[in-house]
């Protein structure tokens, strides 16, 4: 019944969304700079981020649609970090549809990336001037930590010697401050006091955490159908995920070099490496490892948000949402 | 005596913005991200563009110390948009020294890019918040007008069916609308009436195209000492530039054909190419006809300030910067 419910809210923000969307106006001309920007924003995606800006504008009594122009901020935003993200990870693939580098070559995608990142600042500017300077402060904070996790994240690639910490700390500026931020900036268009967005910023930002290490988790042991990718994906890209880095962590010698000998393979059956790394995290336990680690965070988020000196009825939809997006009960 | 006095006050705007561009603060991590902003910030540049913010506001008796932000956000931006457009244009040098993708790869030159574009707004964003509304909305429409200039400079490369009048819109988004708004921000931090912020605009994208049009007639006729680049650079990257559309639009069938000739060519000399196509230029007398063209848009420029409703003399800086950087006097 939760479920239901709870999907149904969300499905009523994201029709609010995806028309604001819909509804963004572009000259006829340069068609090159327009067409890859309404694709990407209508080959679809969750719409996460901007739903929590009008749920949480709405938790402060604001109505959704006056929150708006700023989710659309935040999910242009995004779509720019993607566009841009692709690549430089050299992805053919985005929600499975050829990426716009892909589709119209890098130029292309360098520039529309550019012209949707200043879109999103004109939605950020299209709000009432006495909490623009509020809004910016975040926005461009967000915005500059959103590329430093991203520098992070291919440094990272290059280095042998990332640990736990460092980990935590890419997520948390690649994924989990915007999620932060788009609780924030819900909260400031509603005109609530800054403890409260604060409070809201620190539930979004330990959320975000806990659902990129939850991605990590259902990479590996998820179910590929529910999930929507293939499984153990980032097991054959090498990617220093927390299961990785808690296995050589963990590992006794012999299992260390057994881990560093299927990174360092050049040739090998995929799922042969996929299925011996997998009995490896079973062999030390790592599911139980980062179990424990998304619940820290999450507990840690809802510590934040029950802080919130509002009724708890308000704060119920944003739980129940993260209790739907994290399976942890399930 | 008026070349050495305005030369001084250049001198001390340039000051100004050198030292707020050292005094920009960088954490020190990740390395990759900052250094790549703080070599091109470094490499110089005349910082025509924020020195024309700078003086704007001193001409509406503001302090230029005052607009110092909003000047950086303007030098910023312009530098995160050679950082891409070097990307998007392959080029190797970027005032004499490696161009950040052949130093440091496409990824970074991308990443640190759109760094620089966020940094922009958070120099703008330092502004008083009464005028913050006004700043941004010139800011937003500048910035997604000279993507737009170069998604259609991109576009002119590969079409064989480009006017003047295309190429004079190209220029007037790539180039002009920022010298336009540099002017029109410093107006505005300088709180003065929306008409005379409009006008300085107007003044400001006239001398913008203005000085295209002059940078185009040196690339082929200008003294390669003084312009500090290889003559008849244009001419063997088949620049469409207003010389060569001019050319194409008076010349007879048959030069018409040895243009085309000439551009179609895969190998040749390149002396031999340059000397042939500025002899036809010169057969056509399109020297006067784009130095014709500067002035109706440098006449258009001093109109839009002759109509500013304050003394004379408080014009006097901008007027004389512009006549130095204008050679028909000369």
């Amino acid at each position: 019944m939760l479920l239901t419910e709870t999907m149904q809210e969300v499905k009523l923000y994201q029709d609010i969304i995806n028309e604001g969307l819909r509804n963004i106006k572009f000259p006829e001309k340069p068609v090159d700079l327009y067409e890859p920007i309404q694709y990407l924003l209508s080959i679809g995606g969750k719409r996460l981020r901007p739903a929590l800006t009008l749920l949480s504008a709405e938790m402060f009594d604001c109505d959704a649609h006056a929150a708006l122009p700023t989710a659309m901020a935040v999910e242009v935003f995004h779509n720019f970090s993607l566009m841009h993200d692709d690549i430089m990870d050299k992805a053919p693939l985005r929600r499975g549809r050829a990426t716009v580098h892909e589709k119209w070559g890098t130029n292309t995608a360098i520039l529309s990336g550019d012209f949707m990142l200043i879109q999103s600042y004109q939605f950020i500017s299209q709000n009432d001037p006495a909490v623009l300077p509020s809004l910016l402060s975040v926005f461009n904070r967000t915005a500059a930590e959103v590329c430093m996790g991203q520098q992070f994240d291919m440094d990272f690639e290059k280095s042998t010697n990332i640990n736990i910490s460092d980990y935590i700390g890419m997520i948390r500026l690649k994924t989990a401050v915007l999620i932060g931020a788009a609780l924030q900036l819900g909260a400031i268009v509603a005109k609530t006091d800054n403890n409260n967005a604060n409070l809201l910023y620190q539930c979004g930002e330990n959320l975000g955490i806990a659902f990129q290490l939850q991605d990590d988790l259902l990479d590996v042991f998820g179910d590929s159908a529910k999930f929507g990718k293939q499984i153990g994906g980032d097991i054959l890209e090498n990617k220093k995920t927390f299961l990785l880095l808690k296995a050589l962590e963990l590992a006794n010698e012999e299992d260390r070099l057994e881990i560093l000998s299927w990174l360092n393979k050049k040739e090998y059956n995929p799922a042969e490496k996929i299925s011996s790394i997998v009995n490896l995290y079973n062999k030390l336990n790592i599911q139980s490892y980062i179990k424990q680690e998304m619940n820290r965070y999450t507990d840690m988020a809802f510590s934040a948000l029950a802080e919130i000196p509002i009724a708890e009825n308000k704060k119920e939809p944003l739980h129940r949402l993260a209790e739907t997006l994290l399976v942890r009960n399930q």
